[in-house]
């Protein structure tokens, strides 16, 4: 089985400047682009996709919800409806300007909040996979593995690819630790690394209590928000390479 | 020859309201949907494109500049390119929640501000044009008969169909006689709806100085922000029909 | 005791009209003006402020969340701190457009989903009160009268004026029945009126198992987003005036 | 006569940064605030306002047209009483921010295509001159030395003042030669405190021609959005003092 490494791209705003895109776009086969609510504008998705044509990445929207002051990270009470017109909204946006460009849109991964929220609660996971199921474009949904947003997108007939984070520690129950806890991050490019072979090689992640979780993932999850994210994300890549594991975008697996 | 008869609709945001869209609606066979960014949100879209479909009025995108404080009345310095990626956006979310609804785009139409500048302004008329053209969707652009954008249209490849007001004065140029000017516009319900008569079936107008001016128009543009103008489109429509002339929209023409 | 009426005013934005605020305005002694981040901008603040001024109605402000698609009626997750600097801000440019009319701000009033919050919220109660006593300005902090607010007010030395609302009913606890609840609201403008007058001269409600409820309120809120609503406003002063009770805004009283 | 030393800074966003703010505050007596409608928002103004009161910097409102996305770099169809009304809103936001940390306001300086635009357009510079001047808070204008906005201030009765700019290149005229223009931007940090220095001390500089233009300046402009910027506005400040002239902020002026 083959690995999909995805980013979140094209957060930079106006005149504003994040991330460090182009060294990690070089790193991964999956990019998730802002749609502009959040994170991006026209002209950071335009030439976020043009970087993308260029390495040939695959493309993907990030939606997320509309607060460019809190970035998206911030809960908002949109109701499930808001929530898929939403989506509608931001993936159609991203599209557009793929297709001005001759690029396919490939998938599609929530943003910050909305991702956290709609991995608990199947009604607005409901809301995203029903957006993407009635768009009717194959576009595959990202989530986080073994969540609501998987469940939902089964019951929407949506292709879903679940999701691992080779930098965060899991708990026993194969959830994330929170980020509030000491240790949930793991910041050792050679220890991610080799935490992301085993999630590529394996479907697996050792958790805190050093028990071995199953994990249904066919997408890494890689940062370019710092110089050492990126450079962690090439160390991912040069590790699952070197382990032999086919590293592919998940609209070219067969 | 048939004639299109187009109205801009999903005007209002969020909690506040604006226009009797329903109403117009049953008066027009060509939509033009606002998308975000001046005016319109995810949800109206939704909802102005589940009244058109029931209606079967056709779908167009309505986008214009990123000013909601100012609607998209306010001129904005923006670059051509920022044009061209803002119209891809706009049209882009719109084009999606329309599919979303098994609805098919038809056209695209600038507002406001950007209309008025498109039609004078080769450079910018080039940035909406070519945006269309990428799109590669058939889309029909809409715009001032006979002005920039008509040229830009031509140049590009993109499908054109002029637009006239038959509640405004022309002047003896082929113009639109200043909003500032006394007798720009026109309020009578039956000397607008004489008027489109003459613009549907032998596409002239007459000007304040007594003239009769050509339009190459194949679309009329009535208005619904009020009782009364919603009222005046129904006339405008029984006045063409009576007339004899087939009221069609520009995506139905052979 | 004299008693004050307050309506939410001002929430107009750009192009788009809300509500009846002459007509309201001219039933009621303080006004809450909003403030840009969830309804208004500059010139529907300055018009409003005009408006108040020729009528004597005292000013205040009426922060909410920054979410103007949302109308500042979705939860946000937002910080203490966050919550805190955006009232100052708020405040602060409400201040200034009055102060260029020559009028003084009177009190604050945070809106919708911000309102509810701080009601049951010590945490974020503590963040609007301190951002009030720190602007050391006089201000009255206006809340749900017996809230987390009023303890907040309390807490921080801010004089702090209970709210109660003639048009809703209220459970045996002395907290509002849920809008969702079958006879939350009370449209009848004489009911309204007479629950009304018992607010203002006897400070208690019957609560709808019949009990009668204590409040704590200086200032009774009325509405104007329809004709009903500003008719009912107006009912609501006479009733009240006609018991023979005083009404003057918070800051007239000795 | 001494002279003052500004920088805009609080040109951050949400989670977006911009600037060296903190290098840039070391080095200057006046800071121009940006007030969260192009840049900035509530959260980083509080902050910039301490970071000011630690140093000692006396804090100004740098209010811009609202355009994020824009960084209120491009122009915008505004009227003058939208301007008028927008620049009570921000300076009025700040004042808040300010007043809550115990810091006073000191000055007042329009930002990007606001600041051009009122240097050249009397109508636009009398409609900040009169905001600042019927807030009647003893606030100083700071803008283009021997500008519209300069006879604007005279008229409404405003301190004023004039700035120059040790950076860039000057006409003979004393207008700044336009950015597109070879050599319009000095970067030796040397040559850009020789200037500095003479500007501060003989109020003059030396134009593209080689002419001596008087400059009528009591302020200079230098930045801080990159590191080196940053280092030149020390160089700057180094030099004036090492020439024995007096840096003081505008309001501390007898």
């Amino acid at each position: 089985m083959p690995i999909d490494i995805n980013s979140d791209v094209g957060e930079s705003f106006g005149a504003w400047t994040m991330g460090f895109d182009e060294k990690t776009l070089a790193a991964v086969t999956s990019a998730n682009i802002a749609c502009g609510l959040h994170a991006g504008d026209p002209d950071v998705m335009a030439k976020t996709v043009r970087i993308c044509a260029d390495l040939g990445v695959a493309v993907g929207a990030h939606p997320g919800y509309p607060d460019l002051a809190g970035f998206g990270r911030r809960d908002m009470g949109m109701s499930p409806e808001e929530v898929h017109n939403s989506i509608l909204y931001q993936v159609g946006a991203l599209w557009a300007v793929a297709r001005a460009h001759g690029v396919k849109l490939a998938h599609v991964k929530a943003h910050g909040a909305l991702y956290n929220r709609a991995a608990v609660d199947p009604t607005l996971a409901k809301a995203i996979a029903t957006a993407v199921a009635r768009l009717d474009m194959g576009l595959v949904l990202v989530g986080l593995a073994g969540s609501a947003m998987e469940a939902a997108a089964l019951e929407a007939g949506v292709p879903f690819a679940g999701e691992a984070f080779p930098d965060r520690a899991y708990t026993a129950a194969g959830t994330l630790v929170s980020r509030k806890q000491p240790g949930s991050l793991i910041t050792d490019p050679q220890e991610v690394a080799a935490r992301a072979v085993r999630m590529a090689r394996d479907r697996t992640v050792v958790a805190v209590d050093g028990s071995v979780i199953k994990l249904n993932c066919r997408t890494l999850c890689v940062h370019g928000d710092s110089i050492h994210a990126a450079e962690v994300a090439h160390a991912v890549r040069r590790a699952i390479e070197d382990a032999g594991i086919e590293v592919l975008p998940l609209s070219d697996w067969s």
